[in-house]
């Protein structure tokens, strides 16, 4: 049975985009995954087939009727078995690796693309919708960050990638710290050599170099996955027992 | 003069994808912005023009040779205005919003796509490369991340939104909170009535609504964020004659 994506957007002719191509679009063709889309502007009102209206209470921009984002998902989700749905928007959950694979391990995913200021909140309400931003900045709609999502869900369905290019790459967030730099050949390179550690063929000292470098990097550029990890050192010192240790 | 992105990838058609539609399109139709993509390919070696191999050290994966991405780099930017270079990675510092800001006001970026496990990391210090990461996320490649970012700058130039639009959904991050959630018509929908302060036409009582569910939000949803913000608050506090004020 292929994962199935349900994408419900004003820009059905953004998909399948990129995840047409390469590695997703191999697995699209030979049916690992299912796209569907869904366009929302039949679902609106009137001559204008409108889908949105001012906000209630005031401010700027467009807000999607309840109506209009329920008349579509009914239609989008009939006679299929449930799904889960979500909407993207940067008031969600921050999308990471875990809720990345726990998407890929479940049948499939409806994803409700907005544009405008947003979608009203008694539709979310209604239908269950999971909210999930993809970071803390602001798109031009949820195609973008819809695409994204299913560029990380579709590689990790099986089949899609090798076995060890992809243990290899989860590793990245593994421990909760930021992946050590790589270094291939040629070993001298514009005057910059490679770490001596990791031509010495010692690989406890190469371990320990890279764990050194994964500590410093993140202190440097991810101070908040550092406080968490840290967090996480102090709080497994205080283990009954003293079982706690620092990984 | 144009806002200038310039993209390194081993899958140029997959550019400008959903960047070549709606508004971005239009803003690149008009000459609000340019696009140009560099394959990476024809600065491979060999027969098979490789561009990447085994990391030293040990581990699984293939990392791109500094030499091809450094004569890359060298054809994409020779005979142009100097442009900052910036390699999408997850080991980068995170994409926000203030960056989206900054990147808009300046004359452009050259992005550096990868695939495999990564960069050689002596030709990101060489060419003073920024490691920027758009989440806790694994991607199949560094292009829809790349798509992702200019979405969100290319949408801050000049002329590609109303300005009310625009400043509207700016306030989304503006105050380090959770946009709160937004109704629209019709007032009564599916047995689910709007908040009736929202109704009530009183200012101060929806301002005072709104940026409580923006903190109640904040802080089941995100609370990271809500440890930022409840510091900051903390902060302000202790500054000196009590000038400090929570907003």
């Amino acid at each position: 049975m292929s994962w199935q994506a349900v994408v419900l957007t004003l820009f059905p002719e953004m998909f399948p985009g990129f995840l047409g191509m390469s590695l997703a679009g191999r697995a699209l063709e030979q049916g690992v995954w299912d796209l569907r889309t869904h366009d929302l502007r039949p679902h609106g009102l009137g001559r204008h087939r409108a889908v949105d209206d001012t906000p209630f209470g005031g401010g700027a921009g467009m807000v999607m009727r309840p109506d209009v984002a329920d008349s579509a998902l009914a239609a989008a989700t009939e006679g299929r078995d449930p799904l889960p749905v979500a909407y993207l928007t940067p008031r969600g959950r921050r999308l990471d690796q875990d809720m990345v694979r726990d998407l890929a391990a479940g049948p499939g995913l409806v994803l409700l693309c907005g544009r405008f200021e947003g979608i009203d909140e008694r539709v979310l309400e209604a239908r269950n919708v999971r909210q999930i931003s993809v970071g803390d900045f602001v798109l031009s709609g949820g195609e973008p960050a819809a695409l994204l999502l299913l560029d990380a869900v579709v590689r990790l369905l099986p089949g899609v990638m090798g076995a060890g290019e992809r243990s290899a790459e989860e590793e990245s967030f593994s421990d909760g710290l930021l992946e050590y730099p790589h270094y291939t050949r040629p070993a001298d390179w514009a005057g910059r050599a490679v770490p001596p550690v990791l031509l010495s063929g010692h690989h406890g000292a190469i371990a320990a170099w890279r764990r050194e470098r994964s500590e410093q990097d993140t202190r440097e550029r991810r101070p908040d996955l550092w406080a968490a990890h840290e967090k996480r050192g102090a709080a497994s010192t205080f283990l009954p027992g003293g079982a706690g240790h620092r990984n």
